[in-house]
């Protein structure tokens, strides 16, 4: 199963070979990461093998995507371990570009989601959506998929990538996982690695909010402003998490929204301790088809 | 000759009819455009037959790379005329979208080179070039031809388009055509329609200026500062023209040149009375593979 993983590692080639195999009619499904595999990357790749012949797994550090400060030298990076793991799924191939080949001497595109880049995680990280949306851009006309795989956990790039794939025409279907937990509800990341054991479970507070929502939701508390306090609330009850936004937003447009409706998404972003920044989001009203 | 071809007006139609003709195994070759075509088109249109099996040719008058006060309103159209003339020449399918199918609401993208659009045209049109990318993008990715054809004409366009190509990776051959001249040297444009009896022959200035520069080159004047000034006394000497800039740069960076080379182009823009303002450019040691 695992003997078949092509590895790749220069992006001519590896337009070359999504060449050929278009050529051959086969359908291509690309799950973009930044590598250190979580069950949440597994199931990204198990979607792709649904929606393609074949799937390829990028695996790139994007450093335009973090800002002075951020963790991208602590990024935390296991390209040996990530690529027995793809294999043991089934990915056909690995593209590992180096940083050099993404971004050459005298690079200077840069592609940009003007308005909704600027809400909720754009507002605390000037500069990072750009970087996805550069890089997004750059893989997707590398590899020249016929779909590509996003999880939900990332709502706000979910949403930014959606947005820039429409307004560049770009030929590509753009596919959603729902986010991927663990027991506790703590979404899979791979910044959970910088959890210790203190923080570990002060980690589920993220999760809890969301719950603690949905639940008020159920009962039939619609404002925003009430709903917002109860997160501060819970979250504040943790002694190392401190919230850094919790925002109710249209899950397409991501407009603040006042009312709780079905269209509605709480995103949050926690800080935990010194270094450990946490993302969550839900619609408030769970399963809203079936309500 | 004229009877085949096609004119696509909705862009996923357009991808559509692309994918089809990939599947076939045929070579697309683009042409983007912004109509009132003159003879400089149509040989773009020629080159295009000779590089592709197919040759599509768009036509979008595009508002984005207009600025405030700009000829927008003004930018002569004529698109029965231009359909006659691309059939007549041989082309297979005229795209024509809507400003609309181009730019729906919610629109928010934008594709930016960064550093060599700042330079020559960028600092008098502000926007100008970011405009230019982020259409060409669309284009390139609505029709996804395997080579575009540019005209030399547009200079710093085609050096901006070549960057974003390759920034973006961006799976398409840039061809570029000589600029096309009438017999006293102007360049041709769509917007020598602007032209009245009184202006046209001041035009001639700025292919003189060229030309003149180009002697003093032969004669070994390789300095450009002196080169510069006669280039300014050039055009000083027509009562209607202004000169807007007139820098001497390396022809792939743009960098600003103080003692010419085979590398170095002149690139000029004169303004020419109250509402015409037109460009040239070329390399000042002529026929640099020759010497």
């Amino acid at each position: 199963m695992s003997g078949g993983m092509e590895i790749i590692r220069r992006p001519a080639e590896m337009t070359r070979w999504a060449r050929q195999q278009a050529a051959a009619g086969r359908r291509i499904c690309l799950v973009p990461t930044m590598g250190f595999f979580h069950e949440g990357h597994l199931r990204l790749m198990d979607m792709a093998g649904r929606h393609g012949d074949l799937v390829v797994v990028s695996l790139f550090v994007n450093p335009t995507q973090f800002g002075p400060g951020e963790d991208l030298d602590a990024y935390p990076r296991d390209v040996g371990r990530d690529r027995d793991l793809a294999a043991g799924r089934g990915v056909d191939l690995l593209f590992v570009p180096d940083a050099d080949a993404m971004y050459p001497p005298g690079f200077q595109t840069r592609v940009e989601v003007e308005k909704i880049s600027r809400h909720l995680c754009g507002r605390f990280r000037p500069g990072h959506f750009a970087g996805v949306t550069t890089v997004v851009c750059k893989l997707l006309n590398i590899v020249r998929p016929d779909a590509a795989v996003f999880g939900e956990k990332d709502f706000q790039q979910l949403a930014v990538i959606r947005q820039m794939v429409r307004d560049l025409n770009m030929d590509v279907e753009i596919l959603a996982h729902p986010t991927v937990r663990e027991e506790d509800g703590l979404a899979m990341s791979s910044r959970n690695a910088y959890l210790d054991a203190r923080l570990r479970p002060q980690a589920r507070c993220l999760y809890q909010a969301l719950e603690r929502v949905r639940e008020l939701v159920r009962e039939g508390e619609l404002d925003c402003v009430v709903l917002r306090q109860e997160v501060e609330r819970l979250v504040g009850s943790y002694p190392d998490a401190e919230l850094e936004y919790a925002e109710f937003v249209h899950r397409d447009t991501l407009a603040e929204t006042t009312r709780a409706d079905r269209q509605t998404v709480l995103a949050l972003a926690v800080r935990l301790g010194e270094r450990v920044r946490l993302i969550d989001n839900g619609l408030v009203a769970e399963h809203p088809d079936r309500t």
